[in-house]
């Protein structure tokens, strides 16, 4: 470019320079090449001799990126402008065309509108993949019994197809958010130009067509400074990865000799470089730690576009890099999670021994009373003593509660009862789970 | 509560309590009350006497909170607490039997997600308000022209009402967020109990209907343990208020001194303590400034629920605080955007003049010689240099560019043509521009 | 302020008005306008019956604010609008005299200033208490043992004097940042005037004495946009609540029934609204959870002050309701933590059958090996190979070990050896926690 | 390890494995080793012909390391384990003894701790670096005068020394909040083993000794599980990035034409794909767009450590990455601020013609009042009238003002009283900026 006396600086070149992150776009880069170059013959913007040279350009190109050996050169500074430097040297001065009504600005949106769309169909797909996997566990677990917890203190029994379930419906709205981001990068930027629209009469509509985008971004100057496709991915990526995170934290907790609910597959543990005994669930661990790394990424780009002027600045260059990491990471830790809940081993008889915790029908006592006439939040303090006699005095609840409340206090605390007591639509019961499992099935 | 021995700390009081601020969703807290009651009595869970007491009372509660006088007792730890323990007072043992068939934990859940619905509709109906009064100013200055600018250097000039409609676009955008944080919340939680389902035979959808949800939460440990739909919400503010950010940046910009492109409405506005002279757009500032204290606020939430163990935990209490300062936080902005795009004054000719710098039309130059042939990226490299010959030579292009390419050059460079010939689909020509109002017209 | 001909917006009001929370800065603004008075009647900027007249007003202001009768008016934007105004009503035209030579950009960077310093104090004291209850408490538990934990896996055996010291440690450097905080905030912003200084000469020395400040902030610019003094205290803070965090974490963890190595104090715990049985960790969880609510106000005000040009811009306001919420719940998770720490009930035979599992022992049993001579990592595999042999063999360790590698083996597997024989500086023997434990008290 | 029965799966490996980026930890680990291997020959524990094997083989690697051509094997998972079997391929079974009384944990904390303390070290010598520049460009610019802004409004005229300066004591601070990091991580954490110590009778304090460490960490639990100088690091850096960011902005500013205060040199900016003309200042851009990553990375980790229960846990792996990105962030970022600064060519005209605004001296004009007997607050109304008549009227204030209040309004509105009349401590007087730079070049 001529406009400038002096060379650039080479640390300027390093701080400047995006091509390390920004090649994996290749596919993307291509592909809009291709579509707008028939979109410029189509309207007579180019030759058709053009048009021929450039896709078979393109196609080379295209080949020597997939093999990995396209020749990159020292003052390439982004994809972009190392493929249309490449295209020329193939096709000569229709390479030179190639950017007629183009500008990077309306380029590099329309990449990344289309990288997020595809990453967002494939963050749906798998997690599609780890439903289905919590679905067959479930289907393989539907009597066996644990504490639900709150507060991390046992609370009432639930069957563990019923816990693993409650992950399938935090995945479902994780579907929806990646949908909604699929959707937010379906519209198309290029066309736009560098921020005012182009002085030719282009068809939007007809690249919009050849690229698989739905709508046409309205506004030039929005088109270019746009980025909210970029914070809905992130958005939905952490959330997805909180989710995974108390996924994480659970098989952590669950895998320690305390709980001794799960013993981890060999295949996502490790050991210890010192301790010969250490079985350690690091993909847990990390499968836990991963999404304040996401929601790092999903804040720094906040803090990016945050009072910025319209509309392309450079500081939009920082979007890359934390959504590719956001895309490698999901894709890691979904592999963990679906990895782990198919291999994990669960311990029927550590899970059942917490679970018979008499303390934990204290609501069912409570309702007995209510049933027996007296107001709820009487009989919740009627058993609150209970308890309190019971721990204090280091007697069973069921001698303490048959003692003052009779016969029926004791068949409330058989075990038997206490999940399938739980028949309201969405609780605990088989019935209910059974339905749960079916409408589950449904959305696979 | 009668499981304690000992008295709670009065440390630990001030740090338990969240009635300082939750008590904004007491009519949230009674609406679901009143659904309640109905239902169990529906379900013969209550006697219809019972129904009626705590109907009875649940409006006398609702009036006196109306009224701001609801007495509040010193031990009142949240408003769910404090209305349930006015209820009693009032109802006698019937109010002891509200809490039949429900907890706390999926009582709070339903409050937020019925207080996410309602504040998702209003930040929904108040962005259309801004998007009007963008219109508005769009229309009544359809040929004002002015720079558009990337990286803050003039790039190429458009219509003001192109600009002031590229923020039309983010916030339709944000309304679509808006309304998927609306539909996340759209799923009842009530009838979960403490996590497992409860004792009785409840009819969840009658209270769905009653409060207006479409769906019902399929799982009870999830229902509790959720807190997507604060996420949601949190995450469509935080952009919305991004959006803002750069509304407030450019007022900010534009009202300088140097630029002068607009006057703020005094009463938008504010002096200096010493500086007699001074006239300070803080409004524009705070709206820039409050994105980053909802990106926070969002980032806290997703700090919190990381890593949790389902079900319910104490933690999740953080959740209130971030969501209610965001709701307010995003009323007063988008009332200062609403206010501010309303009486903003813009100076026509300091955008004329800003715009009519030759050197803006470098790419309609280069395109012109695209047209008489010569590849893009080679009419760049020409247009770069003479641009470089004439800043050197102290020269205006246009001279520069005449005694080079002929009268051709001249005609480009005849400032009526730079933005009538951006022709493209949400290009800046007037024709483009009108056909962008019509279509933002047609959505409000 | 007559230079605006019409009234600000109700709205702009509600955006821009800060004494809602600003008030609380009252002590520091009634001071520093003290010492500002003081200093120009000594410079002879003022006279000495307007000193007079305004000291007298001070006092009078001070003592309606500190006895909640102080007077606010409807326009008061702000605390030093408010206390200006007040003194003028007292002092009269003296009144209108205080603001010579003082802008509120210099005198609320000075506020702010003052404020963190005297916080940072505060905090520093406070985690002090906290130390010393740790260390009374590691007194009284100088020869229990716990398993010491990596990736929440058992790992080797420690005292529980040594596992409560950890957190010793980490306060101390808590202390260490919240002194550097304080030195931080140390130098006198007032004097720099709005930017440039003033058109007195001040002696700014003389204030900064009257007020406490070492040092004196050397560049006026830089003096009303630095707000780096308000970073690192809520730096020094997210680092003390993200240590508080971890320990509230454990104290969840151990209560719960499958660890239950503490009992909580009732004082510090709650009930549930359904659960009967409940004593729930509330106060352990929330001061878990409250790290990332002031992570998120330290995130909230860099994005602020991103990209802010100097000097004074109105987004700096958002500086203090971070702050204060900061120091706030800094107080109150100190409070809890100092509060459960002292009450806390360990379970002596609980933590000791935890720490009798046998494989808590194989890195003894590895470097048994190395004495003999084996080199560490080959003896590291045999260990490994008996841990696996015995696990799937359903044997104890020390059965296989002792077949394997003889009686030696058995020795190492006495309990007794295991804690006492790291005798490593800063390891878990006896006479290293002693050494600790007097180290720790040196610096109380 | 032959713990476990079952091999890895490959997603595990690739979530699990850190070698991609620890790798340039290695000259820490290596030095780590050598001293290690030192000690435990001097204390007996291994021969000093192992440890002179050690020392020979720890050589060849570090060569190998150095000139790139270390043979990394399929399954080394981190920088760690590869040099441990290296060693041991070269030196055998004493290969084998180098990990003993030594665990990965306390191994990689003091990889960690060495590279924080001499990249803090790195930090603080670049930022001297920029500052030298910062006082050369303000002596070469003694008395050119420029607006200071609030608001983005014009203030009072500062001289551009004054200006410049004003980052130079930003980052003084940040030497010091560098200097604080570096200090933090000046505890040798090796000795700690797994967790508990190690059964050996090692000698911490000769190791700390050749490693450069001034301090052991007292608490071997501890130790193993505290990343506070990390946290200190990334604050320090994030702090220096948003002083930074204010630069960039600033530069973005001034290099508009509409301010036109500076322009950037060749070296450090780019051009257009499409529009011929611009020159674009993407380095300035993308200094102030860094600050949000380093804050991301930040944030990520304390939501990292957030709630980890004691000791290390797998979590904390995700250290490094943020770590290494902020290291090599503020590098790039720091020499694109230097070589702006020295490069800067400032634009003395129009920052003059900026200056030269009459109404940015009203408040002179309030405090010739003041001198003359009026109280300020009165005199500051009095003046605020005048310009809004001059405003209103499209008067020079320099009319109004001497008609209403005498030739002593037209002597105050003499533009070269306007700054050296600001003679207060840090004013912009040019006494006062002379004994700045003194103190400033003092520093360096």
């Amino acid at each position: 470019m001529s406009r400038f006396a002096e060379p650039q600086d080479p640390a300027f070149r390093a701080l400047d320079s995006s091509l390390a992150y920004d090649r994996r776009l290749w596919p993307y880069d291509v592909a809009q090449s291709r579509a707008h170059a028939g979109m410029l013959a189509a309207q007579g913007i180019i030759g058709a001799d053009d048009r021929d040279a450039l896709h078979a350009a393109l196609e080379k190109v295209e080949l020597e990126l997939a093999e990995d050996r396209f020749p990159f050169a020292d003052d390439d500074v982004d994809i972009h402008m190392a493929i249309e430097r490449r295209v020329t040297e193939i096709a000569g001065p229709a390479g030179a065309k190639l950017h007629t009504a183009r500008s990077r600005n309306d380029q590099v949106a329309t990449d990344v509108a289309l990288f997020v769309r595809d990453e967002a169909r494939s963050a749906h797909d798998r997690i599609r993949g780890l439903q289905a996997a919590l679905v067959e566990r479930a289907e393989e677990h539907l009597d066996w019994h644990l504490p639900g917890y709150t507060h991390l203190q046992r609370g009432q029994p639930v069957y563990l197809a019923h816990h693993l379930l409650a992950y399938f419906w935090m995945l479902e709205r994780d579907c929806a958010r990646f949908s909604f981001a699929c959707d937010a990068a379906d519209a198309l930027p290029l066309g736009a130009g560098a921020l005012a629209g182009v002085n030719f009469a282009t068809d939007r509509r007809m690249v919009a067509d050849a690229l698989g985008f739905t709508r046409i971004a309205p506004n030039s100057l929005d088109a270019v400074s746009n980025r909210d496709f970029v914070l809905d991915f992130l958005g939905a990526a952490a959330t997805a990865l909180t989710h995974l995170s108390r996924l994480g934290g659970e098989l952590v907790l669950w895998s320690t000799a305390e709980f001794g609910f799960v013993v981890l597959p060999d295949a996502w543990t490790s050991g210890s470089s010192l301790m010969p005994q250490k079985k350690n669930p690091d993909a847990a661990e990390l499968m836990r730690a991963k999404a304040p790394r996401v929601v790092g990424s999903l804040m720094s780009l906040y803090g990016v576009m945050h009072g910025l002027p319209l509309t392309y600045n450079k500081d939009m260059q920082e979007d890359k890099e934390p959504l590719f990491d956001a895309v490698d990471t999901l894709e890691l830790c979904l592999a963990a999670a679906t990895g782990m809940v198919a291999g994990a081993r669960f311990d029927r008889d550590r899970m059942a021994a917490a679970a018979s915790d008499e303390l934990i029908a204290a609501t069912d006592l409570a309702d007995l009373l209510v049933r027996n006439g007296m107001p709820f939040r009487e009989a919740h303090g009627v058993v609150g003593g209970l308890v309190r006699d019971a721990v204090e005095g280091g007697q069973p609840l069921r001698e303490v509660a048959t003692a003052r409340l009779g016969q029926d206090a004791a068949a409330v605390l058989e075990q038997a009862s206490w999940l399938e007591s739980k028949v309201s639509e969405g609780g605990t019961s088989s019935e209910r789970v059974r339905e749960q499992l079916e409408a589950a099935r449904a959305l696979l």
